[in-house]
């Protein structure tokens, strides 16, 4: 059993550390504390709105029940920043396994592999893959729904919408299930492939994979990554939707947002164009649709959060609705409508 | 100096062995043989159309004077067919270079690794790369004109097409190079990047660094890859085409292909539909248009050829050329009619 402590020294806020938001959302019992010096004594439900009392620490030795350290932040580039390198070597040192989803694997790191192999402490690199398969394009289960999260922008919260949706047709006693394609669904899923870190003539064919190895549930889910307009990430969007092949796509978006995260002269693409751009990019290897939009509201009140999504609703005739404020049901019916039309559509194909 | 036997054993046809036929074609004099037992004794313009009198032959001891061993066949997969290895196994015990460009890094590969430590062999690996940057989307400058050939399929000919267009254009006294962007482009230019092995985050990236490097010069002719529309490289091709920004782009299509090659089963895209498509995508980042086709007609006769280009040319309005069999300089016109017509507009924005 893991005893999480999560690091964030420096960046412990809802956006930069949503691997720790995440974490202390779908693995509460895991996570012992937060380890950032500035925030000493405060909450991680004060710092990320999440997590409830989990304290935050200053230092490794203030959370002595912990046997792990979690990195809880994604870097855009690949490095590691010299003040984190001390915290993680100190943690080996103690003998902490370490859970990583940086680009910078630490098991390639010569001195902490090294110091790791005295301790005993076992490093997990999440990113690391060897996928190198192209996409075989053979087709797949056609019982098995795959619906895709795809956003306007990175951490508008996809990965959170397909675990909540799923999460919600468990519930309700579907055989769904959240396929991850991101170090933070990795961790939380324990299982996945980290699609962003995989060599893109890979891409397609390690997504196709992903699939292929869970078509035998009923109703997939799919976290999506990066935007198809992303002039960062557009590759790993893109290979993933074609690589995945959804039936249907829920467009996830944060209120209020009017420029790529990190690029504030990049403005945001409009809803309506992006959904367009979105099935018609899907369409060049599944036919698929948008059949509903999530909204990430966290900074609008309640009032304005309705106001949002009835806007939404009203623009783009679709169902609409922050899974975290309002529940899953609106998203999820959507999926389930979605399922029986195309059960109907594969039962009078085959009569 | 290399002196190249260009290993292309059970390939040596001109799609497959396309590394082989464009080192043939640009770098002529390098080439010492083709290695194939299976055709030993014909000539490399008898299997490939191109190389002229380059002899095949069986045995690397068949062509001494050979200083270097360069891998001629791009696998789609990563991995080395157990019967290359011995060849290379055997180059390498003989003290040649080896030069690939395969996903699977001879120098990573242990038993090769170590004969070539003992023998002073050099492994090229031209496809290694370690890209770990997102692009910055910072402003390029507005004096270098960016042109991409862009696809309808792989294999068409879009690296042969920045190659003869930028080549074209020094001839008439322009500033302009060829940007690579795949492992053969690599090999005869002698500089670029290896698109489609950087990790998938970064390949907007990478392709941003490539054009910031080269941008001191008037008109780039950067070298696509792959294809939009096609369910394995996709992610590769947009990645490509968000990081370099391009003003203009060539789309290249082969005469008589209908399906997808190597994937019979899904038809190609049509021109008229990929040119919206490569405008629409282009222009997320940077508005762009598709300013020309190049044709490759190497199945046609010159007067099917005539009128395939006649048909595209009255179907998209655009000019038409196959640069091979016509020459380049319609496509050559239009780029410097876009460059003229930028030149204009970026004085009369300064004034």
């Amino acid at each position: 059993m893991r005893r999480l402590i999560i690091l964030t020294e420096g960046f412990t806020e809802p956006i930069a550390a949503k691997t720790a938001s995440n974490v202390l959302r779908y693995r509460p019992h895991e996570v012992v504390a937060l380890l950032d010096g500035a925030h000493r004594g405060q909450t991680a439900q004060q710092l990320l709105g999440v997590g409830g009392s989990t304290p935050v620490v200053a230092r490794l030795d203030e959370a002595p029940q912990a046997n792990t350290l979690l990195i809880g932040v994604a870097f855009a580039a690949g490095r590691l920043p010299a003040r984190w390198r001390q915290v993680i070597l100190q943690a080996v040192g103690l003998g902490l396994d370490v859970v990583s989803g940086m680009h910078h694997f630490l098991a390639d790191d010569p001195e902490i592999a090294s110091l790791a192999a005295s301790s005993g402490s076992r490093l997990f690199d999440v990113r690391r893959n060897d996928e190198r398969e192209v996409a075989s394009g053979r087709a797949m289960r056609e019982n098995c729904l795959r619906v895709h999260t795809v956003g306007q922008d990175c951490c508008v919260g996809k990965m959170v919408v397909a675990l909540e949706l799923s999460q919600a047709l468990v519930a309700q006693g579907h055989d769904a299930k959240f396929v991850a394609t991101g170090q933070t669904g990795i961790i939380v899923e324990g299982d996945g492939c980290p699609i962003d870190c995989v060599v893109s003539d890979f891409v397609s064919g390690a997504a196709e994979r992903l699939v292929l190895a869970n078509q035998r549930r009923d109703i997939l889910l799919i976290e999506g990554q990066g935007a198809i307009s992303h002039p960062r990430y557009s590759a790993v969007t893109l290979g993933l939707l074609h690589g995945c092949a959804p039936h249907a796509m829920i467009l996830c978006y944060e209120a209020g947002r009017t420029a790529v995260i990190g690029m504030p002269h990049i403005p945001l693409q409009p809803l309506g164009m992006l959904r367009k751009i979105y099935e018609m990019m899907a369409g060049l290897v599944c036919p698929s649709r948008v059949i509903g939009v999530a909204v990430n509201s966290r900074r609008l009140s309640d009032a304005q959060a309705t106001a949002e999504r009835e806007r939404v609703r009203n623009e783009l005739g679709l169902p609409v609705c922050d899974v975290l404020r309002d529940g899953a049901s609106e998203l999820t019916n959507a999926v389930l409508r979605m399922r029986s039309a195309r059960q109907s559509f594969i039962s009078s194909s085959a009569s």
